[in-house]
């Protein structure tokens, strides 16, 4: 029995009013950017480039690590604090930054809905792949280096530009060797499970739970380095918990609401969490089998959706749904532990009912 | 003739000095960082990602940005205030991340006389390309950002932290407009000379000249806001004479001495300044020729060679060297003027006869 009141509709709510007041400032954001922008006047690449940045940035997402800025600024303080704006747009510019290289070397032509940065450039420049490539490098870099550039701009006292920065430069590089050991996991047989939560620690973990948290409570003013353990475990919990669920969209899910290809953690040979636990449950044979269709970017419907039955028939589907509920459980009761320290009541409710929400989410 | 009396060995020598002492700088950042630095500790790609960018950062090159930090604080102060260590890491750094993600881009599998970080992860992972891209991507994000945060941990005060940021961020994002016009060029038959002076602004002159100025300057206390005109001109014109001469080495240099593959341009059909006015100044029947060597990677030697000796027929060498020495004569007297505002004699003399050695170095 869940030990939380499943509320998700009120945090679905919080999480639209927070996204759309945000969609907004990031709007204007771009807006404001584009006007003061150096770049060279006789380029049609740079503009180019910033429209590919924004329309990826502006293509919406869940907005959760903005919500959790001003969620976590509603701790101790105020969700229309200054800083929590800054904060919030530095830290969806910095996963803007992630996606465009993300989708690049996943060779992911999809994103939100819309093509990828990276399959834009290889569609408007057919016959020029490298290029295509470069371009999206350059492209992830400009993102990746606006996101910090937007706290060092903000006119914010010194004092708390510095923290908000450094804790904004923790997640990229943690997040970046969160990718490395992603790409690592391909090299592994079988990799085991704590490995996988160590991938979902550094690579959503940090950037999506404890970063935007750290980023909410510097802007009211509170510092989070006094709660670092309990914001590290809430985190972790939410992070895998979260990466499960994204795991478990991407190969039990339905691509019509997800917009990204379905099933393309097989075709690539990633050994997300449902094929980590296909393989362990599945018999000798079916491994085998399981262990042809991985990787092969030409395998047929036919054989991914033999490998999702061999997943539903060992009953993978049920399990991983008991494993992201554990760990959403885990989070919610850390969470819970907030309220003695005096924070307010209302906030960490939304921190307690996020992880099942997390967890229920379909997209 | 020369406005300035060229006294290279000097300047060599001040930049041999101030190499050294930084090596050993940089030496000591990588141990500390390496101390410290928060990465999974079941993971060998992470450790093996900082291994790559720490031979790259450590194999060298010429230094030029650091030592401009260090005569750049000298031109007010002393070449030893310990923001200008912090600037120099920085730049040198942000150096280091340009390079992974130029090499991935320019598929150079060589740089600074060892193999670049694409060349080695594309040795290590013979059979998984997209990984050994994907790994190279990772690797210059995270450089990127240890770039910045070497400022933001520098436990500098918090409003020189903020200055010295915002000047790394900003030339950080003009550079990545340079990369991205660079690739932008590739697209034009004939690019302008105009066109390719402003890829040499952006793509070396921002980060090169004009940042690590900006950042000696604060460091020695100076707000380099109000001599903005003058550091721009300088860096513009010391930016493009630079890159005239790395273009030049490039095509009619010595590979033994620059450690980089020969006339890389022409298999890649970049059009450099020397491909460029080879073109300009060719016959048809000449032009038809060398559009028909330039972007093959399978050019011979001797198609090459026939490129070479078609411009150095129509003395591009000649004229390109009397180019590159009318923008240095540019930059030194834009840097003698700096002696009416009081700067330091000696450093200015240090600014004034950079663009000379610049010109007449060999690698």
């Amino acid at each position: 029995m869940p030990i939380y009141t499943p509320t998700a509709q009120s945090v679905q709510d919080r999480i639209t009013r927070h996204a759309d007041a945000f969609e907004a400032r990031f709007t204007q954001y771009f807006e404001r950017l584009r006007q003061g922008f150096d770049h060279p006047a006789e380029s049609l690449f740079t503009p180019r480039a910033l429209d590919l940045v924004q329309d990826l940035a502006l293509a919406g997402g869940k907005r959760q690590r903005a919500t959790f800025v001003y969620e976590a600024a509603r701790l101790t303080g105020s969700a229309t604090e200054p800083a929590a704006h800054v904060g919030a747009l530095a830290i969806e510019l910095l996963q803007t930054s992630l996606l465009i290289h993300d989708d690049l070397v996943d060779n992911s032509h999809t994103r939100r809905g819309i093509r990828s940065t990276h399959g834009t450039y290889r569609a408007e420049l057919p016959h020029h792949p490298q290029h295509a490539m470069g371009l999206t490098v350059m492209a992830g870099d400009l993102a990746g280096y606006l996101a910090i550039d937007v706290i060092l701009t903000s006119g914010l006292p010194d004092a708390l530009i510095t923290l908000l920065a450094r804790t904004l430069s923790l997640a990229a590089t943690a997040t970046f060797c969160g990718q490395i050991i992603d790409l690592e996991r391909d090299f592994s047989k079988l990799p085991g499970l704590a490995f996988l939560d160590t991938v979902s620690d550094y690579k959503s973990g940090r950037y999506s739970a404890i970063a935007p948290m750290r980023l909410g409570l510097l802007a009211a003013g509170t510092d989070p380095i006094t709660h670092q353990d309990t914001l590290q475990a809430y985190s972790r919990a939410i992070g895998i918990s979260g990466q499960m669920r994204d795991d478990y969209i991407s190969f039990f899910g339905d691509p019509k609401i997800t917009g990204k290809p379905d099933s393309v953690d097989v075709r690539a040979g990633r050994i997300s969490y449902p094929l980590r636990q296909t393989l362990a449950a599945a018999t000798a044979r079916e491994r085998d089998f399981v262990r042809t269709v991985l990787g092969r970017a030409d395998a047929t419907d036919a054989d991914v959706d033999m490998v999702r039955e061999i997943a539903t028939h060992h009953r993978v589907d049920q399990a991983l749904r008991k494993m992201m509920q554990d760990w959403g459980e885990k989070a919610c009761a850390e969470a819970a532990t907030w309220r003695t320290l005096g924070w307010a009541d209302d906030a960490v409710t939304f921190f307690e009912q996020m992880p099942v929400w997390g967890v229920e989410r379909v997209l």
